[in-house]
């Protein structure tokens, strides 16, 4: 080594390889290192937001085991709730934006009565495999499909895509009135659900206030929406009428029953915060005369 | 495809496949919708703090070609500042924990002057691989070699490892007194900074209000630190001392007049909050008489 640096026409000064990090500065009292345990002046490496999804999860009763990728963001989805209790999402899939068909366990699949997939995931087309991979696993285990189709642009960017999922591999669906008009792109609500049932086995249809409309084969059933005092948000209320509707199903419950389950569960979720439900839907079809075999 | 779904004794209800993403949920107007662009009720993806990095990284005049790691996170370090401007850390380090060997852009090193690596990479193993191969491009094309210790934790969790590649490939050190201290287990300042000057080129002591030390072979130049009405926020001060001395090293300046820098820099962004300087340092060291060639 010489004593001084080489200078032979660098292009740049100092070529710097270190962590690209992105600071986030708050002010702090000394007493909130000492609570947090931290050391002044030093850094500490930590995790954030998966740890906090795991414990959410697992606290509301689900079995949780999707092993961390190191390095990979958490998801998040900023929603904003207008006055109407409306949200709107902005998602950054992080993580989530790897789900392949390699991490499709196909024991726990097997081990589930029904698999249930969301639209969502066919925007990213590794994703898509996973779906396929998934839904494959739940036939030859002998177990049920159940797809929601998540959001009428996810509808529109990949129709073609869906219907012919869910013509070849899918046993219950879920949607909103809107998703089922743009699937089969007609506002007759009437025709397009009819459509809808004739390609699967059992389908579901929201339609918020008023309700939700149930077939199977030749059955239809109008469920009516459990009334809320007042709409607070109404973040998770499809996928709670999915968790209830799905869960009656499950446990062989009859048509109508499963989508009382729904209901209830999606009453409960869009009267407060956020989409976690507040009380069990074991709680709520208790005191609705309903009973979970 | 039955009628039914299939319950010969399932273990779960539902298996979901899906977006594990963590909600974050925010009251809005609707006029905010508008103004964003976002249709209410539907589902956006986005991407977020990886552009905010690149953006502000660029708009200080570094170049910033890293690629985008599909799903992974940007790292983020939580940064709490007491009354007294001491910053305590808490890094998420997100994609920078996916950094290893083949991430080194041999011909951008060569291309510099030197190569500036960061100590905080001695944690995650593959991070190392990266460091020595950036070493490797860096002498392999003639250019010099600089690392800060940047933590004390990091030298006491990885001394024998530093000193190892202090010994072997560094050609100029930067560290801070509590550092040094670290590195060769004494409190003895004087003693540790001749030590580590015998071991490379050139090292550089900063020492906090009480300025630095700079050394080559047996020159030892005291640098008084530039004096800061009110210190507000120290984070950023260390590399910023680093961006100056390094820069006239690079340009060939005096260890006197790169000290000089070194202080101006680290001046600037400790009398404001947030680690990105507000005035330039070429302004700086104009005023200050330097010039940078």
């Amino acid at each position: 080594m010489t004593q001084n640096p080489s200078y032979d026409a660098p292009t740049y000064d100092v070529c710097a390889v270190g962590n690209a990090i992105v600071d986030v500065l708050a002010p702090c009292d000394p007493a909130f290192l000492e609570a947090q345990g931290l050391t002044p002046g030093s850094m500490q490496l930590v995790d954030v937001l998966g740890g906090v999804f795991t414990h959410d999860i697992r606290a509301a009763g689900v079995a949780f085991d999707t092993p961390v990728l190191p390095g990979a963001a958490t998801g998040a989805c900023m929603i904003n709730v207008t006055p109407d209790g409306q949200r709107t999402m902005c998602t950054f899939l992080g993580a989530a934006n790897q789900l392949e068909a390699a991490d499709i366990d196909a024991t726990v699949i097997g081990a589930s009565a029904i698999v249930y997939l969301e639209g969502y995931l066919f925007d990213p087309a590794p994703a898509r495999a996973a779906f396929e991979a998934a839904a494959a696993a739940a036939h030859a285990a002998g177990r049920k499909v159940a797809i929601t189709l998540s959001d009428t642009f996810v509808v529109a960017r990949w129709r073609a895509e869906l219907l012919a999922f869910i013509a070849g591999s899918a046993d219950i669906v879920l949607a909103n009135e809107g998703e089922l008009a743009a699937l089969f792109e007609t506002e007759d609500f009437d025709a397009a659900a009819a459509q809808l049932a004739a390609m699967v086995d059992v389908a579901a249809v929201t339609r918020g206030e008023a309700g939700s409309v149930v077939l199977r084969g030749d059955e239809r059933v109008v469920i009516a929406a459990v009334p809320v005092g007042k709409v607070i948000d109404t973040t998770g209320a499809g996928d709670q009428y999915a968790a209830g509707f799905l869960l009656g199903l499950a446990r062989g419950l009859s048509l109508e029953e499963s989508g009382k389950l729904g209901s209830l569960a999606a009453a409960e979720v869009i009267a407060h915060w956020g989409p976690r439900p507040m009380t069990s839907l074991e709680a709520l079809a208790k005191d609705a005369g309903l009973t979970l075999r």
